[in-house]
């Protein structure tokens, strides 16, 4: 699998820098170009922040120039927060993904206080912006790497849900129809339903609040367990 | 459309409560319930990291119990970083977001350093988790905040790219096939093919490069004007 690699543009704070290196930790992305950086790698500032990934700032690549920095790559995508005047083709993390698959990617953000220039655009191939609140955009530089990053990264993760079981199974269709059993000779025995011709919608809806639940064997075992004691 | 609440549990640096702030104020979400804080909302630690929206930590309601917190919600997603042995669904941020379309949902977050304990969990409904790097699972509370949110928000918003095309039109086909003509001509002229049958698979390709191109009328325009200039 071919990572992004990124690229930070005369970056001003030391917070963000190791925020940023923190980010890509996260996100299992190691390669970082700074470009004119206004902050030293090493300022502990920035180590702190990285929360134990220093090792991409120690390794991080310093450039003199954005063509330079984006020399190697086939794809270069610039972030800004809002639609410029360059004709470019703009994308939502969403919609950028899918583009980065087999490719050398480079992932562009410009200096906090004012962003990434037109002439720093220029070099982009591509251009993303993340969608956010209009009345309140100013997003932070490594929260807007956390976003893209981690969009680049669930693309290559299964995304489903699952039912944690620990160490106990799911109950099958079987044991449910035995507890049902069991639970209805209960209620009949106490007169639960108390008018008889109510009875079977009212025990098909407790039936369906069971079967919503996706019991385990052990929880209908102590559900079972529960009643007895009950009725002790 | 209905916005899910924020849950802090026993938040315990009010620059994370912040950074949190500031996060919902990108993603337009306004709600907050801390529950036990162990910083003050009206830090000015907090303040700072808000970057302006400030009005969500003056808002805050703060409760004394999980339960209460969580008493007029539907459903309640708790952020774990790992599985624990509580049997409930777990998601990721992806799989969770349909769950929450038209309910009253809470987004349930724990302390920094020890996340949220099994007790804690007991109040959930669901589990999120956000899946990282294995190697460097570390999140801080904000950066899950504003991919939790970040992935709600997309869901709000038309994913597509788009070509920015400013004050200009995209050329029509009409209008590059006379551009194609005159560049054609101009080649012819000064012999650029050299061996006869050679030309049609170079003209094809040429012509494949400005059809990827998707030039604007303006575009067009330029170039053509180049073409003349050269020729001078």
């Amino acid at each position: 699998m071919i990572k992004p690699i990124i690229l930070l543009h005369q970056v001003q704070l030391a917070e963000n820098l190791g925020a940023v290196a923190r980010a890509m930790g996260n996100f299992g992305i190691t390669q970082l170009r700074l470009i004119q950086p206004k902050c030293d790698p090493d300022d502990s500032k920035a180590i702190a922040m990285a929360v134990g990934n220093e090792r991409v700032l120690e390794e991080a690549s310093i450039y003199q120039s954005l063509e330079h920095a984006v020399g190697d790559l086939e794809i270069v995508f610039a972030t800004t927060a809002a639609e410029r005047e360059l004709i470019k083709e703009y994308h939502t993390p969403k919609t950028a993904v899918p583009l980065m698959n087999g490719k050398k990617v480079g992932l562009l953000f410009g200096p906090e206080r004012t962003g990434l220039s037109n002439e720093d655009l220029s070099v982009a191939t591509h251009i993303i912006t993340i969608p956010v609140n209009p009345d309140f955009s100013s997003l932070n530089i490594a929260q807007a790497a956390v976003v893209i990053l981690y969009e680049w990264y669930q693309s290559h993760v299964a995304q489903e849900s699952w039912l944690h079981m620990g160490n106990t199974k799911p109950v099958n269709q079987k044991e449910l129809h035995h507890f049902f059993q069991s639970l209805e000779t209960e209620l009949d025995l106490v007169n639960f339903w108390r008018v008889p011709h109510k009875k079977e919608k009212m025990w098909q809806n407790i039936r369906a609040a069971f079967l919503r639940m996706q019991p385990t064997e052990q929880e209908i075992r102590t559900l079972y367990g529960a009643i007895q004691a009950i009725k002790k």
